[in-house]
């Protein structure tokens, strides 16, 4: 499998960032292509000293990574990308693996 | 479920890292009580840009925050914990979340 990390920093507003990814970006998201799984943190973001700086972490898993990279270069991807800028002012870490179990 | 999200920064001895990492810290890892699923990045963590400067991702999955808690308070939570600084003195970064699926 393959996994698209994404770590979105704290905003400034969280409920119009809330309001905005469940109602607006999660939506365009469930549209990619080859998404096989979608997870996302609730309840907020801990590190083991405390504030993490992170606010909400989305997990989606694909069959590998060709296609992530087929799903996110598709134009339901694309959306979901240029979508980023209208609620992720604050800033957003995306990572992309293959992944295994152990 | 909960996630623990273990991002190790690049290392200067990539081998070494590996090595320690597969044969010392998983198996310490394994051992934490209530782990459900122990998945790892495999052959290179991307972003959009490029390179990450994350060479390793960890995801650990427990039942809840307070299974996860409770296992990584645990003697051997504590003995993983302990043994990062064996090989991870580039930099680690771990969060901690509820997950729910959408």
């Amino acid at each position: 499998m393959a996994k698209l990390i994404v770590l979105y920093k704290q905003p400034q507003d969280e409920a119009a960032f809330m309001r905005h990814y469940f109602d607006v970006h999660a939506p365009l998201a469930k549209r990619i292509p080859g998404l096989r799984s979608y997870e996302v943190s609730e309840g907020g973001v801990a590190a083991p000293g405390g504030a993490s700086g992170v606010f909400l972490v989305a997990m989606l898993e694909f069959d590998s990574m060709a296609a992530l990279q087929e799903g996110m270069g598709s134009s339901q991807g694309q959306a979901a990308v240029n979508d980023l800028p209208n609620f992720a002012g604050a800033g957003v870490d995306i990572l992309m693996c293959d992944t295994r179990k152990l």
